[in-house]
């Protein structure tokens, strides 16, 4: 049996949305789910019991920057990854494939791989399917990704076929190498770009491979967002049922909300931390850019409806205060804001699955929170 | 009554130590007791919780920067300064006075008070010791300082007395000003440089205001360690038994012991704390620079005998890793760690004061320790 499982514990029945809860070596993870980023072993401010406070049961964390620093042998020596950072549930490697094509410049792709110079020290770096393998098996993750080339936004038809095919042959090379599939689970991941007929045909060949899990990636890198709910609406319905569907680096809770109903399971993004330390605020009515003047006097909470840690105990007056003053407590309590909300967004969304309501659900959550982020 | 007083429950028969528990508004403080700074309405990187799992019983906070930023009057608004911070023990905050004879060619002093710059915005402010008590009655701190002149060093005998002197009549002005005496008490400053006659004198000026506790300042600022002790050999005998005593700025864990033995009952210090963020731990063994090369495979905790979170479940390996990756998790783990070990401290002087082994516990603890910090 695979290292990852999902047990789905309903569909419901007027969207593609699954309650379910995904079996894994380090804990049952209810989905769907968003996973918080600790892109450097550490989700950015946050303490293991602050994560564990806010509901988070799986995190994400990057290979590409472990690889770096500080090494993937020395996490391996430390025990692995979940001891090294105090992690004792879930987590998800990504592959490095992203941060690597994300350097532009600095890397170089061929069929064996991508060779790049390192953003901290400019050294020359090599990633490909089997070392992305290699390094995440010595991190010890519960989920593991596939190396695949996110392609970009817009691109050609033929650079999206050509991209989506490698990624292809490198998913079966990453298949071949990884030997721990007692404990770990390789998720394979779905490209093509915007074309239809490219995501069909990658999602046949990837599905082909008969792995635990699929990531959909290529989405959020800059498109609107009603093409990516039309490349969902076509390339879910391609994917086996009983995996889990995971559409990687997609965090704002309307597009939360969306993929649900569209029968994605699993989500990351940076957003909430990163907004989080940039002072501004996930709230029901919409966003609060807490460095605003109209903050100063006001000693209300973040959202008077919010029942975190930071909600019950501080004022908007004394958050404001804190990020004038560039103290690093206002970034802990506004991520840790920040990251409630959108678990909670998700546990108020498996309870309208469950209460046959999700659509209703998004109608109200739309009506107060008025916009996009 | 005074709004604090100090019990003493037992005094040491080799030494001038004295054992206490401090009665405030906001609970009671066990003495000798070491202060956590928070400058900015917030001990740098903590929680109130975390403060309070260090073991920390009272915190400083600074004068000078709340009256520039968020401002005394909101802080007032927000219902004072422990429910604006969510701190629900007792504060103390410094005067101001420090701060802004620190500013050099920025302020200028009178018999009035201090016209100054701001250090955000070079706006003209002016702080005296009417202003500063205004400020800390607005704060609503258990323990309020008296607006001194701190003298520097070295100093001409003749600034020297002049300044001192001053710091007499202005503190005679903040007892005038200060109307809040139910709630909160002044504490005198005894200045003097390091001359013993001007210091005798400071003392007799300063405690003949009776007072219900005394500040030692002028001390750690530049002179050699032994100064500072026969500073305190002649300055003590002449300030009264019953009222607390606090040694202003000192919190090195050797100038700690010391300042036990020579009768002092409360210490601060921003060195636990930056010296943290900066990557140097306090063990018991000596100073541990988390950032050298030696600790990067060092997969055992801090200080194998230390009790605090951080050395319960993370590696120097980790904490390494931390700080050069610039995550804030690893300000908080070295921040949390040293302000353990400097209360922790506090404890064994306090037990050992109450075991009649306080010069065995100094000896014992300086073997290991090995050196000034």
């Amino acid at each position: 049996m695979a290292a990852v499982t999902l047990e789905i514990l309903k569909k419901d029945t007027r969207t593609r949305a699954r309650l379910g809860k995904l079996h894994t070596p380090h804990g049952i993870v209810d989905t769907p789910v968003f996973m918080p980023v600790g892109t450097q072993a550490t989700v950015k401010t946050m303490s293991p019991e602050e994560l564990k406070e806010v509901g988070a049961e799986i995190i994400l964390s990057n290979t590409y920057h472990l690889f770096l620093r500080p090494g993937h042998d020395l996490i391996a020596r430390a025990g692995g990854l979940h001891k090294f950072m105090n992690w004792d549930r879930t987590i998800l490697t990504d592959s490095g494939g992203f941060q690597v094509f994300s350097l532009g410049d600095l890397r170089k792709i061929t069929e064996e791989g991508v060779e790049f110079r390192s953003h901290l020290d400019g050294s020359k770096q090599f990633l490909s399917p089997e070392k992305s393998m290699e390094v995440q098996m010595a991190l010890g993750s519960d989920i593991v990704m596939a190396f695949d080339e996110c392609t970009p936004y817009p691109a050609e038809y033929e650079y999206a076929k050509q991209s989506a095919e490698r990624t292809t042959r490198w998913a079966k090379r990453c298949k071949h190498s990884m030997t721990t599939t007692d404990k770990q689970a390789l998720f394979g991941i779905v490209q093509g770009g915007m074309f239809k007929d490219l995501r069909l045909q990658s999602a046949a060949e990837i599905t082909a491979l008969d792995l635990p899990g699929y990531g959909i990636g290529g989405l959020s890198v800059g498109e609107p967002k009603e093409l990516m709910y039309e490349v969902l609406d076509y390339t879910i319905p391609v994917m086996p049922e009983d995996r889990p569907r995971y559409l990687m680096g997609v965090g704002s809770p309307d597009c939360l909300i969306e993929g649900v109903m569209r029968g994605i399971d699993m989500f990351d993004c940076v957003l909430p931390t990163r907004i989080a330390r940039n002072g501004t605020a996930f709230t029901k009515y919409g966003k609060v850019v807490i460095r605003n003047a109209d903050y100063a006097d006001d000693f209300t909470p973040l959202d008077p409806s919010c029942e975190c840690y930071t909600c019950k105990n501080y004022s908007r007056a004394y958050l404001r205060h804190l990020l004038k003053a560039d103290e690093i407590l206002g970034l802990r309590l506004m991520t840790i804001h920040n990251l409630h909300f959108l678990i909670n967004l998700m546990a108020e969304i498996r309870e309208a699955i469950q209460e046959d309501r999700l659509p209703e659900y998004r109608r109200s959550f739309f009506t107060y929170y008025g916009y996009e982020l």
